[in-house]
């Protein structure tokens, strides 16, 4: 796999030559990943991997959003399309993912998995189809061997706060691993939507209450997130497209959650009931110590037709500006210095990562940066994202890489990018005379160890 | 012109090497301008350009723009100033040029137009305005033999709906060239402006309807937009300050109008005309396939007196923050996946390019993503639009490189600052191991040939 | 110091060569300070400061700020807390501050003032806190002292409008260097303040009037600013959160401000008044040729609880998304070509500086492009500012740099970055043929001499 060796470091021999002597101490180390969307299942079941087409493109919403952006009709690349197509169609557009993300994870996996090093064309398509299929049901390619030869020793899934998560602990024990559930309670604060109400009273059933009241509805977060606790989880996990926060009295929250279930609440009382119950869950964790992962800024299934047709997941979640400082003063005032608080930013908005997120970080004990997510998870944006908090908050108040992947094989991919632009990053500062290569090296290994340890209480 | 050889290229030397292997592989290739502001009686006139502060000064309020900042009233650098005093402002004033575009495009043109390779000083401007003056005569300095020098294969000028531009055919012929008017109906969509109306019942009499009804506004467009399809239009070009879409029925945009036309419309439903409007004249484009360019987020004539002195286009045009994403949801909803639709965005707001475009590019097979306009075309950020772009969508949901120009002389500067631009950052993705140097190859030709023609359909 | 000799410069060899000659030709020019927060007792006392905490923590916020957010209280690391056992702590966390602005200029300082080269460490913590102490008692270390070393030709402190600014003259000359006050007159203009108007009245006797009448507050403003001219002001400096402004009658403010005395004000009304009051205190830059520096998009003392405890200036003052087009039309159409108007316009979001600040002082000749500030004071975020701000304004729009510290000792390592970060911004430029050789040299030494002087009008 030499094209790989120096893949992502920086073009000055000298300083390749520094960011080479970091990754080395850090390539071989395990992987935390304490948020994603791998399916259980996976694990639990263990079957091969149906074909490369299944493994590669149905379920990669990256993969079938490119496609969907060229002209592919989504149906031709997704589960229920006859997989031999589909990987021809994919072949067919390979050019289109040259630079992107996506396009470098394919890359390495194909090299570093299955010894592929060719550009897929529509000529060695068929070929490589056969290839990878002929791997796929060997042993070593099963779920739980590939989830061990890539040494995962922390595991996060996402889950519905009414999700069994009593699995988590019997395949952590399986795979001598540890693999956690993730609370993640968005339905339950979207009080705009139809099915609001009837999600709160799935909820308090959930918790083993009856009565719908506001009261109810608190206590029976309060239930299911210590269920998750028992069963492991770490974190919950929120996604809004707007932070904002704000305090209600629990009697004006009472009264508005009231007017919400008889529909008589109007706009504003609803956005501040959503900003109210945003406030109370990360409050709640200053009590339970569950870490906070806020990921604000993004509009979901901004195609309706897409949506009604296929579901949500299919590629047409987009980014929003978004701004923190405003919207989560009141949450901070309350709770920005609770020693049991850490609440970690997520966004798509890479002005806000170094404006609002980093110099909250900067001055709040409890706020962590979040990594960069989803559309700026890659790597020049990993860099740029470095360069432009990393004189605010320097290197500690960071979570650690985070993969929030559905794509399992794509894992150890994605967490080796991050490790090579860490190091070429270090390595700059180390040609820059602004740190020492002795600072440099200890900093390397606690990207990958201490700090998400830290920011994820692990 | 030695010292022009490696300019722009990154400085590592094995990087540099790979740029110019790429460079080298486009810099022939014919220029494709599918956007621009080329005066077609330049080229209709054919006579020499007058002299040398006309040629670079008084037309191109890039150049006038910045002598204003400086403290140099407008007057004495525009058309009537006299030329040789203005070039001696000019000259005295080189240096606030220094890593401006036009500093390099100027740079560009002096030495490969008129073999100049000196700073412009004032001790030396008498002798450079002379020299340019004498070459402007020989007919090698025509219009049309620079137009042909600058081997142009495809230009697109912009028009006033209701301007004749039956001169583009014959034009075309006499060059060999495709030389193509572009619709521009902004003033007849600026509802809150006091024209309006006027405006919209010049529209509807040159399309040869009489009646000022909404019904025959719209006929108007269907026929004058029909018009400039048979003289040979590829695209429709919006400019907007905030790119707001609304979905509005017929009774209901009719009943708006009505009341601009009485004017008691209130200043909520004209901006949902002016939203009903553009989304309109987008939709329109799924049936006579007219390409849309809209330029959203700038502000024209911000400096009123500036404005009632001289007029537009004087410098005065300001870039404004700009949503896409929520903006054009309507109109996506309703258009965004017909395939006889190419809605390419274009705006002046980094941030925007890569967290609003290029995610709707990365779904939406209707969406290009501009490419960097006005006070961003221009190489760094040329750069940081590439690799804040590409790791979403990649190089092939681009439009391709827009010289967008007044000054007809730059647009070969400008188009080969773009191909060396991108030369440089496909050789850094290829350095760092990203994309194989066969896909570079032949990415950075498409991106000249392909890739434009593609998304204007040429 | 022969680690910090290429600290900052490009990587590639001959980049760093290129950016060492111009490098050269600056670093021992005198310093210019024209914005600041020095204390002007520290000089007129000449006291030796006393330890190292004192000096290097207990009064600098950014690195207190950096030490709360990594769970240390405030009042263990300001004055008050054991100065002995405040540095033990921040030894114990050197690395939070690598790669940070803070981190840079303190291993700067440390180097170049007390010939400390290792990273601070548990183990060495008392070793340098005594070696620090015993330098400080030598005669090179009193206040003054180190002021004639560090070559500071001009500084500038910060000023109330009330307050007694008699005693800059006389420490000029005891210094023969030149050291003015600056007018900032903030809390006259924070409308929806409860102190605002008892602010107002000790405004209006301080200029020796009495009646509490907007035409008195008016010339309060006039003659306090004359007074502050006399003792050698150059400059009024305004923060805002928002640079709002605003065009009303005498009539009309003298309304809404009779209003506000009287408590009977609307928000809308407070807010109108704020924008005008900015909005005159620039217009009276025409008649009295203050430059004005105006610092926008910062919201002040986030953390309630901390400000109530400690005070203002604890590292919760938070940068704000800011807009300056819109905001500032108002007042650019009345004065923006004004000649006896400077008006330098600094805020702390990136993307307000390329996409607002450089285009409007790339049109209106009264507005000058501030530098990078508080927060994107440092060296990528200096480099970032100039290559997404020179190719629309080039150089010589720009403040020059300003340091904007309290921190007296990080004067000369801070104006130092700025001198390192410019040599290799123009040695890029050099590289790729955009700019000559001879040209660099000249902005090198413009940018620290002739920039400067200008913008301020020194």
């Amino acid at each position: 796999m030499s094209y790989l060796e120096d893949a992502l470091f920086p073009s000055e021999a000298h300083v390749r030559d520094i960011a080479k002597q970091l990754y080395n101490l850090t390539r071989g180390l395990p992987i935390i990943s304490p948020h994603g969307h791998v399916d259980l299942s996976l694990l639990i079941d263990n079957k091969p991997f149906a074909n490369a087409s299944e493994l590669f493109i149905f379920f990669d919403h990256y993969v079938t959003r490119a496609l969907h952006s060229a002209g592919v009709p989504l149906v031709n690349v997704r589960q229920g399309a006859d997989p031999r197509s589909a990987w021809s169609i994919f072949a067919s557009h390979w050019n289109i993912f040259a630079g992107t993300a996506s396009g470098y994870w394919l890359k390495n996996e194909f090299a570093t998995l299955f010894n592929i090093h060719d550009d897929l064309t529509i000529e060695n398509a068929d070929n490589i189809y056969d290839a990878i299929n002929a791997s796929l049901n060997r042993p070593e390619f099963l779920p739980r061997a590939l989830f061990s030869r890539f040494t995962i020793a922390f595991l996060a899934t996402t889950d519905d706060p009414t999700d069994d998560v009593s699995a988590h602990r019997k395949i952590s024990q399986e795979l001598s691993s540890r693999i956690v559930p993730t609370y993640r309670p968005d339905k339950y604060i979207q009080v705009h939507t139809p099915a609001f109400v009837t999600n709160v009273q799935k909820l308090i059933s959930t918790a083993g209450l009856i009565e719908l009241t506001f009261a109810n509805f608190m206590k029976a977060f309060e239930i299911t997130r210590a269920q998750f606790i028992a069963a492991g989880a770490i974190s919950i996990d929120i996604g809004v497209e707007d932070p904002y926060t704000c305090e209600l009295s629990d009697a004006e929250a009472g009264r508005i959650f009231d007017a919400v279930v008889s529909g008589t609440s109007t706009k504003a009382e609803m956005r501040d009931l959503a900003g109210n119950l945003l406030y109370r869950l990360i409050g709640m964790s200053c009590d339970d110590g569950l870490v906070v992962t806020l990921h604000a800024g993004v509009i979901r299934n901004h195609h309706q037709q897409t949506f009604e047709k296929l579901g949500p997941d299919h590629g047409s979640d987009l980014p929003l500006q978004v701004e923190f400082v405003r919207n989560l003063k009141p949450v901070l005032n309350a709770y920005g210095t609770d020693p049991n608080l850490q609440l970690i930013l997520f966004c798509v908005d890479e002005a806000a990562l170094s404006r609002d997120v980093a110099p909250l970080a900067g001055f709040y004990p409890a706020v962590y940066v979040g990594a960069p997510w989803w559309f700026i998870d890659a790597p020049y944006s990993l860099q740029r994202f470095r360069e432009s908090t990393v004189e605010t908050i320097g290197f500690y108040k960071g979570s650690g890489f985070i993969d929030d992947t559905r794509a399992f094989l794509s894992i150890p991919a994605r967490h080796d990018m991050a490790r090579r632009v860490d190091a070429g990053v270090l390595a700059r500062l180390v040609d820059q005379n602004r740190i020492s290569f002795e600072q440099a090296r200890t900093i390397a290994v606690d990207l990958v160890t201490k700090i998400p340890s830290k920011a994820f209480k692990l």
